[in-house]
């Protein structure tokens, strides 16, 4: 079958790969309808993280072609959508809503191509009502990570009605996070971004400011939105320490800061974090727990997540949905398959 | 009259300071029953923070001598306890909550001598219900700075019936979340120490494990104690790196890790705190949040904070507490007045 693989940073190739098949009993093997390509690859992509000869891919909506002999609730045929982070869904931390720990965690890598194993199949895998109209598998893609994560994050920054709530970083999970946001009833939304498509895209998800200055200006810009108190809420998204520093001196003591961004090289100053006084969660989004409710929302024409991706390439492209967004020229690039 | 100074790192000296006045309107001078040395006060004793000629001191109770002219509710005569950060306890911040991050606040620093200036009085002070008995006030002291703190680290660790809480540091304020842990219904109650007089006060205090082991064996030793999982809650009352990753690293995903040691030179790895899944809240203690209930349970013997007191001497004696507190050789030194 056909799969990405990351050669080494700044290369990415189509290549033949062994064929994806059940190993433990508890797995299932689905066939992509579309794949796509997270903020997170581009980590190894531009040699922040080491990579060699690495195959990719952990979002992902398929159907089932074979399922695992303990599989219970998931059966061939089914159109899937299922979380970057594998869950038992049973266990002591699922239970407790936190799936992306599961105690028997596997995280998801080979999903760029034609069909990718997936542990946990039953505690990972959610089935939508039917099989989806072709209109609707980008938004149930997006549901599969980075809307699942921009509601985590907002979630975790504990959004509600009457709240306000600043967003840093502009890439598909911020957008999403405002999203989300809207969804959970926030008074005003504060999307932080320099860019023009990517502020209209804010706006059409919910935002009620945009703010394009960045740190020290950026925070004065919200503390004058905010009577001088900062926000209630602050979603970071991007993962440097600049974007964290920026989420948590924009957010009022006692408010909550939900970080997603994948921290690299982020050592986070324990001194102003302590006279901050805020409260900080965040991690790798327990997105199983979000995905009944937001196939829900998607499959009645609720929300629409899917307008991230703004490239559609085939799988065999995948070295340009790369470059097109390590160069900033697209949001999110989807992978048909 | 008589206050402390510390010169220098490592010396502190009781002289003839100016008397204590009104300065605005909303202040109050109080007459010192009883004050303290904090660990906090070891930071600058030790030379981890500058210093040079400082007044000292911001734990305190006693009785109001003079009012300013914009005070309403507290009176002169009555015998009062405040908190280190003084608040007025009217703005937004306040009535969230958060009063030791009120837009008025003042941190106190003056009390460890015959009389103190407290700014925002109103705000700040907290009346008992009539002149203790002198075998109350140890507690009554205690309830300004330490037991506030530790109680405010176990309620950020979200402490409560059925939960597991682990308490890294066996200073007043560690040992004083273990009361506070208890007092919330904590079901188990994990204290980290190494110190057998310390161990015992936990103990009595209602620790129901101690662990002695620190860093990978402390938090392997958790793990043991909790399923495998990690602890609900865990409260950090020292301030250092291995400290602050020794809470994060003994609770589970989801989990709450309620931090009060005031940091220094402490740099979190985000990747590691990112990948902990825990949630993270603590900083400057709202201790007037909490002043009424204190105050009552130990009006009522309920509790007795006072314990952590294993040294009282003569305000003239400062020297001799700081240094015993800087060896170790008492827990918290009570000064008289």
């Amino acid at each position: 079958m056909r799969g990405v693989v990351m050669i080494k940073p700044g290369e990415v190739r189509v290549e033949d790969r062994p064929e994806a098949a059940i190993v433990k009993p508890t797995d299932a093997v689905i066939r992509l309808s579309a794949t796509c390509v997270c903020g997170s690859d581009l980590w190894p992509y531009r040699g922040v993280e080491p990579v060699d000869h690495q195959p990719m891919g952990h979002e992902y909506v398929g159907i089932v072609e074979q399922v695992g002999d303990a599989v219970k609730n998931v059966k061939v045929g089914q159109f899937v959508v299922g979380s970057f982070a594998t869950s038992d869904n049973t266990c002591e931390i699922c239970r407790a809503g936190y799936q992306s720990h599961c105690v028997h965690r596997e995280f998801m890598g080979t999903a760029q191509a034609e069909r990718t194993r997936v542990p946990n199949a039953d505690g990972t895998l959610v089935a939508t009502p039917g099989h989806p109209d072709p209109a609707l598998i980008p938004s149930l893609l997006a549901a599969s990570d980075v809307l699942g994560t921009g509601w985590y994050a907002a979630d975790a920054a504990a959004v509600g009605p009457g709240k306000t709530v600043v967003v840093v970083g502009d890439g598909a999970v911020g957008l999403l996070a405002v999203l989300s946001a809207k969804q959970m009833g926030a008074e005003r939304i504060i999307a932080m971004s320099r860019h023009e498509s990517r502020q209209k895209l804010a706006l059409e998800f919910g935002a009620t400011d945009i703010v394009t200055e960045r740190g020290d200006e950026g925070i004065a810009q919200v503390k004058e939105l905010t009577d001088g108190l900062g926000a209630h809420s602050a979603v970071e998204a991007v993962g440097t320490k600049e974007s964290m520093m920026q989420a948590i001196h924009s957010t009022r003591a006692g408010g909550h800061v939900g970080y997603v961004g994948v921290n690299h090289g982020v050592e986070l100053p324990g001194m102003e974090l302590f006279f901050s006084g805020v409260r900080l969660h965040g991690g790798p989004a327990p997105v199983r727990k979000y995905l009944p409710d937001l196939i829900d929302l998607i499959w009645r024409r609720r929300i629409d997540p899917g307008k991230v991706f703004d490239l559609t390439l085939p799988l065999e492209d995948a070295a340009e949905a790369y470059r097109a967004m390590d160069e900033r020229r697209a949001i999110k690039a989807l992978l048909t398959v």
